[in-house]
């Protein structure tokens, strides 16, 4: 298997198409037409649709020299589902395009869509669409997905109140000290390639950046609760720009503390290890794809019980300004010192 | 103004996206969110949802040397209208993600998004999410296209019948011998750079490959007329192409009629300047964005009123294949030459 290459041109487009979209079975009665039209066709009955796209491109997002492919494939889905969910939607369809240089033959095409395919199964989402074509270099992949939500209860940012709580799901920080340990591998790898990476202990923040999951999990306990977000974001960029989207768009202020920031025991080891600070992981890092959200203070009783969300500040009149207040009793303003794919 | 160069670094990726979108106004009932969030929201009203994606790589799709942004950014949108018409939708959104290298300048962005904005105008669509990042190299776009139809009211490629009447929109072959002439004249003025294109009288050539529209008239025509095609596709890889993917799906064979294929005396002349035939030029060309349809024979009065439409042929019983009958009396199975992004 491992030293087969099946040329891509072999089949052609058509060809192509029906080879990697020939096993796929519609699961959701919302998805009326699916692959092999100019256009799939789906019918909420009744609800909103929700829509999300992103692009991501080899070199920029992501390097395939420590990424297997599908995980890849696998993450290209989540990335989107991430963003399904911070709109309090249930993800329910994915179009997917690609576009990707001779060097690839079918079957590493094939692993990729092993894991978009796993990423669909796992979240009961259907592929219904996409383009397949040729790039000058490296691979480019653009993802949409589609959600279903009951009329008028989707959630944006820009709705949260002045003594809302401020939420997050999971944890935080370990998907950048994953990313910094594989790119860390990797230049160790390039100046002696005889020395394989010692990712030994490091499970936990490996697994968050290369294979990260969509919390529509904490969507549906939320549900369970009756608790409906004032706001909503999903963390791609990092705690504090996520932040900063929340109390610009809804017009408040904000008080983090240090000490509630969810950083897990594996995290913190690993920031030591690299002389970084675990907060400042937390706050800068991206790519957790946790949920931040705000809520009514009266429903902190409803979300206490899940071991899954920390609540970790509230808002403030948009005056004060966003802070944190550290463990060591200081206070300084949050900046924004998110991901800038231009820089 | 064209002297002028702003670093896109200098606005940071929010600040390009407020730069892009802050002038959209949403046109459609449907468009509930648009951009701003972690996704779209669009509320179709009892309709059905059809969605299109489509992606355009530089020096695969297009040639920045002969393509004027401008006119890319229109034609980015409008193949995926195309493709929303040919499911007999009618295009309501877009979704609209670009990677580009530091070669761009927040100038030719701006460029680039007059078109988009242009066509959005023109066929009364939003704008309504996206992604932008960088790219190592190239301008590589991936535009999603939405649009409603009235349930069960949507037309595939596979539901034609033995009997039916093959017709088409427009006119064809006019989109590749633009293609062919602005090539002439780029390797021309590669080899003399002194020498200025000579695109005298090909007007009509040339814009129909820089700047094709989508046939939402068409389908507003078959609707007043009370036609509802059986199958139905757009022109992108070629007559030939298209003819294939409907009998195909259908299932059914079909006789093609040499002399009823639409093609304008202006491509009539380009193709014999360049001693190419005009026909093979409308069966392999592609990019034309016309509508290829099947109507049930009693519905032949209803749209042979319309200049625009011609009836180029009928469908046959499978077992007698594709076929096209010359004007010289010769019949030629059909074969499929059109685009193939993999060759």
């Amino acid at each position: 298997m491992e030293n087969q290459r099946t040329e891509i041109t072999s089949l052609g487009e058509f060809g192509l198409i029906d080879h990697l979209t020939k096993n796929i079975e519609l699961q959701n009665a919302s998805s009326i037409v699916g692959v092999g039209d100019d256009g799939a066709v789906i019918d909420h009955f009744g609800k909103q649709t929700v829509i999300s796209t992103d692009m991501l491109v080899e070199g920029v997002h992501f390097d395939l020299m420590y990424t297997p492919l599908r995980h890849l494939g696998y993450k290209s889905v989540i990335v989107n589902l991430s963003d399904i969910c911070a709109m309090n939607a249930t993800p329910t369809q994915i179009l997917l395009s690609l576009a990707f240089s001779n060097r690839f033959s079918l079957e590493a095409l094939d692993e990729f869509y092993e894991g978009v395919y796993a990423a669909c199964q796992r979240y009961g989402v259907d592929l219904i669409g996409g383009d397949t074509t040729t790039s000058q270099k490296g691979f480019i992949i653009s993802c949409t997905a589609i959600g279903e939500v009951t009329p008028d209860k989707f959630i944006k940012r820009s709705t949260a109140n002045v003594g809302d709580l401020l939420c997050v799901s999971g944890d935080l920080g370990a998907a950048f000290l994953g990313l910094t340990l594989l790119e860390r591998e990797k230049n160790i790898f390039l100046e002696n390639p005889g020395v394989q990476p010692d990712l030994e202990g490091e499970q936990y923040i490996v697994q968050r950046i290369l294979k990260p999951e969509a919390r529509k999990d904490i969507i549906e306990f939320l549900q369970s609760q009756n608790v409906t977000p004032t706001a909503m974001i999903d963390v791609s960029d990092g705690l504090s720009s996520e932040i900063l989207h929340i109390c610009k768009q809804s017009d408040t202020g904000c008080v983090l503390y240090e000490e509630k920031v969810p950083i897990t025991e594996d995290t913190r080891n690993a920031a030591f290890k690299f002389n970084m600070d675990p907060t400042a992981c937390a706050l800068s890092g991206g790519e957790d794809y946790e949920l931040l959200f705000t809520i009514r203070p009266e429903d902190y009783d409803k979300i206490v019980i899940s071991e899954d969300i920390s609540v970790i500040g509230y808002l403030t009149e948009p005056e004060l300004g966003a802070h944190i207040h550290t463990k060591g009793g200081n206070q300084f303003p949050i900046t924004a010192q998110g991901w800038n794919a231009f820089k």
